[in-house]
């Protein structure tokens, strides 16, 4: 396990390298009126696979590699509600041979400021056999474009 | 119950009167690689409630007034598949003291032939009883906005 | 289209062949605090599907036919909530050469009057070619063992 | 931030204290045929809820004060898939004056060892404010009552 990235370099637009909108929908907004918890990851998944879909060229119906989230994890700062457009801002923390570690954060549009963040882990395996497998070469270029170097 | 609203008079984008995009999610792509069928519906109660809040005012947070679905059903012509952004078109069918029957499609962009089309019905009730309450006037000049009047 | 059931045969448990429990969710929650609408389709085809895989023998996985929604609907009673355990009765309403339609309800524990009922309609299809396919002698044999004859 | 605990104290039943069971539904099978990663953490806030509702005596309709997440993780063992019925251990991890921290676990119906674990943390606050508010008397209770103890 790699050491994490430090928060305070999670929570600003500019540290994302990629965005995507999402429409908040009204079943997202729980008994409190906010956003429930869980579907932050969904929005995570949306936009991490839109980007291998649209960037990197993986096709999930056929492709002979799926990917695995084998962990996951989120910063909540600030409560969000429908109605809504978010910004989903995207990018790739850790690239390993097999797995690869995104960073995510959720803003409201125009806002600079993330209202939660987050990252999660895919491991490509096979997809007849679930076993692990080197991440194909387009996928890695793909992904190699929004890998984020923190600044020294 | 109304006579329901002949299909045909239901597949057409030109038959709608209100829109507003829709961003599909990973989740909603089932295990046959679809959109799950449910999903549909939260589609659905998305738009009409988008429409209340936007166009009608509504305060979902604090108004005494809340509205409760007692009936929706919905017709799949053929499939969707994340990812993609939809077009939801929107109309009003039908009003009555209490209640509204909404009209609803399910677009690809730029396709005129609906994807899947459906209807709910709202019935307004007070929020602290739960019992009936007529539209309030500023609610029902919203919906009148978006009757559907059938070409005759 | 055969003709709808009528909704005095809907209500009751004793009209239900099959039952299945379903523990409901913190998110199914919606802000009103009550079950959101969309949910009981979700209810509705985990109970079918349910059925389809443990007494039919469907291979959700591998089967050479799959099954598709074409059609459901929902009729809402009175308010279901987070936290309790449902009981979702299920029968077969109507069986066709490639298309099965199902009747569901959903009922409070004991409750002998259902909080919601209805149907949807699912068509067997081949998993390459999404092209209609008569529904496989063994899924029928298990759906025939479901099937709801109206007392005349 | 307090120490997370160690993952081989995360793994196995017998490190649990509290338990509920599941329903899977259809929709949480993904297009690889496995349980989305997201719906876990609505598997985490249910059993949550269920333990504070049912044993702590909240009331998420009444009560003055609220529970928001504010931070939660997820670390995923082995696949999940619909139809089963899962249990999912729960405990207290850590509490604090106005925050709780639990830990949970999904288990496959007799496995000892776990499929999934994780963890979320709830801030109390004021219903109506959102300000961060002291644990109330009757819910540290019982939370206290499935405090985790590692062994030493």
């Amino acid at each position: 396990m790699k050491k994490p990235i430090d928060a305070s370099l999670c929570q600003q637009r500019a540290q994302y390298l990629w965005f995507s909108p999402l429409t908040t929908r009204w079943m997202d907004n729980d008994i409190y009126g906010h956003i429930n918890n869980a579907h932050y990851y969904s929005y995570f998944d949306t936009i991490a696979n839109t980007y291998l879909i649209r960037e990197c060229g993986l096709n999930i119906q056929r492709d002979a590699v799926v990917a695995f989230v084998v962990q996951s994890q989120c910063t909540y700062l600030s409560p969000l509600v429908f109605p809504q457009t978010l910004d989903c801002g995207f990018r790739v923390n850790h690239i390993g041979n097999s797995s690869v570690t995104y960073g995510l954060a959720l803003f409201q549009q125009h806002a600079e400021k993330a209202s939660a963040y987050g990252s999660f882990t895919h491991v490509f395996v096979e997809r007849e056999s679930d076993r692990p497998h080197p991440i194909p070469d387009t996928i890695r270029q793909g992904l190699e474009r929004v890998y984020f170097t923190s600044p020294s």
